[in-house]
């Protein structure tokens, strides 16, 4: 990216974070332990909907090593009010925030009741079996339609009828009208199964006090330590200068920890009320009961076609469940999923529906992809849906409807302004990678070695278009050039698996002309920098990576001017080359980046230029940018047991510019067995008295290694022109465009229109037997 | 300050830093336990002067709970030198650096030999006392002039004659002239006592390590956490952005807290050797032994008056003692020790010949004052015995030869440049205080309520004018509004008694306009701030503080236009008042100051704002700021016993505006009381074997609070033109003017020209029996 040298940037570096992690040298928020540390654990509600009449605590607070447990009362003494406000304002009625302790109520299995602080973890769980919690059962519903019908329970007073928002994009009656003139209306109903995050490290909190200065650092498993300290300034109800948050190593977050959630806010209210350092580290049961869960959509969905496959419009109703409460943004989040539904196609009218309603089942959030796979799923599935009917071939009918790289930037019926495309090199290298003409009669493909033919099962071919949206907010970036010459680079995005420490010392080293031993990255410190947004939504190379490369051209700028001082020269005749600066035609005046640095902080530095060498950037994009792809698949599906054996998967991914087509590659891989998860063995189950099933690793069956097919990954460079680097997110696109392509492929398998996810084998004996 | 508001910067508001002092909850370096620390203690060197011929550890290393055991080899072979190296580049020879343990010879009595690193503080000591060191003594020397004689033992082959450095300032030949032109030469041979830094909490570090990023982060008692990374990474072979600094509450620094010792590099080498924590905590009489101890020169000087008073020209010779090594800068600072020997007079020629030598005694560097109390007691007291042999009267004299208010900027024949002052009115207000022209024939002044003129005992007054170089250097300030309103001040300075968290929230809480319990001011991590210089020399309001108004009037203007951009007004027609944006002329059109700030982050921002609301100011003002002000002590000699009562003590100090009148009363406090210890009771003995006697408190005797007269206090002010505060430094003041205002007054009651310090009872009655 730098006229200097561009060896970095685009190259396949490795990860420079892995060996840390891999030898276990990694530092997580468990890991540590003050000197004076107690430990926090809560009693989770047993019912799912509850009045809460008496909580007996007083043989818990007998036990030895037990100090201190805690109701709501206890929090709702303090001057605070001690809820998870729901942050986003476009809701239906004002439902109460969640309280970090329950207030009167409960309206999810495993809500947080009590809490209890001891000297160790096993003291406190044993406390936690020591109180008693008398409840007074309510009518329970799981179900977000039967929630919305006449007679059912409710909530919240302020939404008799559950319904926490309804939300419309695009135009629906337009859509509605479009299709009606329409030659054909093709229609589906599916459901888009509740997911639960299943980070390798549960969420975990390590509160410490400084009582002299009333200020609590809190280290925990943070996406977005800014955020954070907003959030837990807001709960405590305290400054948010009053608050520090560190998050180290966190293994994996995927939206999940970047929620506000009862474990953290109640350790450091704990810590600030008997001034001690308290840990929480959730138990794998307590993530999976509190959530926050995810998708959860049923959906019905129109697509109005004529008879060549022209696409004349879409329109969607989607009814999303939100949970018992919702948290921050998360009752109102399913509102804005609709925004995606265009795909990569050009229909002039789109209209979509969305409600989201309250039900006793644990709080909705996002989740890796975060609606984006939500919306695709719906366009995706109809538009196969679409060429079965219209007797078009898949790949053909969305090559017709796909929008063209002429049309760009492209704004879509639903308000979707798409910075740059070019859609059908990305399908046709799918097509030709899978062997899509290849197919045989029965489905197989003969360039597939593995295939046998003769074995009895049934073959398929899945394909899938997407478009993802990108980026967005602010990130601020910090290039800090020490006196001698090594370079701290900080930002407000976190990594957690995305690998910012190798991409943002490549991006650094590049424009700075230092080797990347000299760069250290640093992130995950609210204190080290102003503000920070966070890692989400495939945002930090887009808005992290963009600030730190500003704040490196104007070091390096502020570097060139010292050095043209130092040389006697004119600064537009000193150029940055190979480490050093040097004077235009004179070779041996040159002066290095090392000696430079040290100038700037006071060894001859001129008077007209101020000391220091680091620049802070608040970097915000122009503009979302939208990656794309398509990705293909080819099953064999056994009908005698239901089993699904996925023989190819291929991914072409366009992210545009590519820091380090690597660490793209992994975070295609990841995003695909995560969408592959979804696709074919993850849900959250809840029985009829509203509890959860799934609520360990043996019910909620994350793939494992031998489950998955080698991903086969190619891209395609389309560079967005909404930022500095090009680069559009690719941390997410796996979990859009598998979940479509997998069950595309075993449809087609089926030889049916659709089948709903999960693809357990249960269900596909279902469908074989139908 | 500020034109909104200018209620605070001005009052004397009460020290925030109090409260957490005073209740013990401050957190201290040693009050820093991480759970896997091991202690470090060292063996320390028993002779003053020998080679070491073998280091036996392995019975300490045989010790249970005894982690390691370090020597010179041990060092050596690592990556880095492990040496202190000596930093200013002003010497006559290449003298080694100190090394961090004994490399093959020990050149004072309590130099590190060996360390120990044990599960606890008592295994360590236990550990030392197994090692045993087989010494061959070499000859001692322990004075500096005995030092410079033919013969003398050399401590460093490069330096033969062990002189480390001799410098000339101002021009010797030309003073030497004008004195020979003169009526009259007046001569004087002193000595300034060699003082040991006395903080109440000794020196400390914890150093943990985190091997996976190879980063250290080293808590320690440090002035300048910013300089201490650059040491630590410079003694450690690693670049400064592997080290973090961090310096927690700090019980006094006096200058031996910015510089670079063994112990706190020992801990953090240790602790990446070992990768464990790594604790050490200085015992008082290692804190003694190890120095660095301060002042220690002999003086001898002419100064050439007119018979109407006028000086001439003043010449001085100065043999300084550094000690075995000289700590960093510590073995060429005394060479710009006569930079303010014009003191507050025109003298139109001076010269001054120093010289560094090396002896075995504990290294010596700067404290409290740091040079200008050594010039300004030559001065002081050449122009009392001037007075004394011209029989003009002593304040008469001073008065005659003041550089009047008129002649600012001016420069003095030594090449200072002083920017403003008006002397003879704190002179005047000072003889007013003490009662001055009411004294009576045999030294009373009958004023004085605790006088009993017939108690038999002596009477006399002192006064002492002095200049203070003060300030210099940059500093950075941060000024960081939270998105809640919420204000974080950092700067690389770091307040160990100096007030800084009152002092720096008073001046951005007037430049923002809003309260001071909105601002959090931190000082003390070298992660916090791009780079900072440290607090000594008097420097931080003049600095720290210009920098976080600087950054403070930045992010005024920034929230200026963020309010006019939500006002829909113009910029210019925008003004801060009482705590929030109003528009001119429209008193309902107002947006507070926590709107904006939660503005600035994105909720509201027009397109052409960056986001953020912070600044980070590199501050260097424009020259030096002279502070000055002139003492005045009466003193009663018990003729009998030798004791001296000081009866009075009268302060009259100007240092230019003051940001709170309180604080500025407690540094004089302060410094006079440092300045009494040095004049009474305070020196470091060594015996004819280099061993240090006075390696306790109860052999070195700071004064006690009962010792200690009631210090009256009153100022002028005149301000800086250097700085846009208009402060000069007030931190060392007392230093400088107590030791001439005391040995001034005890000369006048015993009636002889000069007495050395410190003025003993015992050194009372010889000049008495004399």
């Amino acid at each position: 990216m730098s006229e200097e040298s561009d060896d970095l940037t685009g190259s396949p570096v490795p990860r420079r974070e892995d060996e840390a992690l891999l030898t276990g040298r990694a530092t997580y928020t468990d890991d540590l332990v003050p000197p004076d540390a107690a430990h926090l654990t809560f009693v989770r509600s047993e019912r799912a909907h509850a009045d809460i009449e008496s909580i007996d605590t007083r043989a818990a607070e007998k036990l030895e090593g037990v100090e201190a447990v805690y109701t709501w009362p206890d929090l709702a003494d303090s001057s605070s009010p001690c809820v998870l406000p729901i942050s986003t304002g476009s809701l239906d009625c004002e439902p109460p925030g969640h309280p970090v302790l329950a207030r009167d109520r409960v309206r999810y299995h495993g809500q947080p009741v009590a809490a209890v602080v001891a000297e160790d973890g096993y003291r406190a769980r044993d406390g936690v079996e020591a109180v008693s919690v008398n409840y007074d059962s309510r009518e329970v519903v799981t179900d977000p339609e039967a929630a919305r019908e006449e007679g059912a329970p409710t909530l919240f007073e302020s939404a008799p009828d559950n319904v926490a928002a309804t939300t419309e994009q695009g135009d629906l009656s337009k859509a509605e009208a479009a299709i009606e003139d329409a030659d054909r209306v093709v229609s589906i109903d599916l459901e888009n199964n509740r997911l639960i995050s299943s980070a390798i490290e549960p969420r975990a909190a390590v509160a410490e006090y400084d009582a002299a200065a009333d200020r609590l650092t809190v280290t925990m498993t943070s996406q977005s330590p800014h955020g954070h300290r907003g959030k837990l300034a807001s709960t405590l109800g305290l400054p948010e200068s009053a608050i520090r948050v560190i998050a180290p190593r966190v293994g994996g977050g995927f939206g999940h920890k970047g929620h506000h959630h009862p474990g953290e806010a109640m350790a450091a209210w704990a810590a600030r009320d008997i001034e001690r350092s308290v840990r929480w580290t959730a138990t794998r049961s307590a993530n999976y009961l509190e959530g926050a869960h995810a998708r959860d959509h049923r959906t019905t969905a129109h697509l109005g076609v004529d008879a060549d496959g022209t696409f004349r419009g879409l329109a969607v109703e989607t009814t999303a469940n939100v949970g018992g409460y919702g948290l921050g943004g998360g009752a109102s989040m399913p509102g804005w999923y609709g925004g995606l539904l265009s795909s990569q196609y050009a229909i002039p009218a789109i209209g979509c529906r969305t409600r989201a309603v309250f039900t006793n089942t644990a709080p909705l959030h996002s989740y890796r992809g975060a609606g984006r796979p939500e919306a695709i799923y719906v366009t995706e599935r109809i538009v196969d849906v679409a060429a079965r009917e219209l007797g078009i071939d898949r790949a053909e009918l969305r090559r017709r409807n796909q929008i063209s790289p002429d049309e760009f930037p492209y704004e879509t019926a639903v308000g979707a302004s798409y910075d740059s495309g070019d859609y059908e090199p990305a399908l046709e290298k799918v097509l030709e990678a899978i062997g899509y003409d290849e197919r045989t009669e029965d489905g197989t493909v003969e360039s597939v070695e593995s295939d046998d033919p003769d074995d009895g099962r049934l073959r398929g071919v899945g394909i899938a278009c997407f478009t993802e949206s990108t980026g967005g907010g602010f990130e601020s970036g910090v290039v800090r050039v020490h006196p001698d010459g090594g370079v701290t680079v900080a930002a407000g995005t976190h990594s957690h698996g995305q690998g910012h420490e190798t991409t943002y010392a490549q991006l650094v080293a590049d424009e700075l002309g230092v080797p990347m031993e000299a760069i250290d990255v640093r992130e995950g410190d609210s204190d080290a920098i102003p503000k920070g947004t966070g890692t989400f939504g495939s945002r930090s190379t887009i808005t992290g990576g963009s600030a730190v490369v500003e704040s490196a051209r104007e070091v390096r700028e502020k570097a060139r001017e010292i050095a043209a001082h130092r040389l006697e020269a004119a600064v537009e005749d000193v150029a940055l080359e190979e480490g050093e600066f040097r004077v235009a035609g004179a070779p041996d005046r040159a002066i290095s980046f090392e000696e430079v640095a040290g100038a700037a902080y006071g060894r001859g530095l001129s008077e007209d230029l101020e000391p220091g060498l680091e620049a802070t950037t608040f970097y915000e994009p122009d503009g979302t940018a939208y990656a794309f792809g398509t990705h293909a698949a080819l099953v064999a599906v056994d009908p005698a047991t239901g089993d699904i054996e996925i023989e190819r998967y291929v991914a072409v991914d366009d992210c545009g510019e590519q820091v380090n087509p690597t660490i793209v590659e992994g975070q295609v891989h990841g995003g695909v067995a995560q969408g592959i998860g979804q696709a074919m063995y993850e849900e959250a189950v809840y029985d009829d008295e509203g509890r959860l099933l799934s609520d360990s690793m043996a019910e909620y069956p994350v793939p494992r290694a031998e489950q998955l097919p080698d991903i086969e990954t190619e891209t395609t460079v389309t560079p967005s022109p909404r930022n500095p680097l090009g680069v559009k997110g690719i941390g997410e696109a796996g979990t859009i465009a598998a979940p479509p392509t997998i069950v595309g492929a075993v449809a087609d398998a089926l030889d049916v229109a659709h089948v709903d996810m999960p693809l357990t084998a249960e269900r596909v004996r279902e469908v074989l037997e139908e």
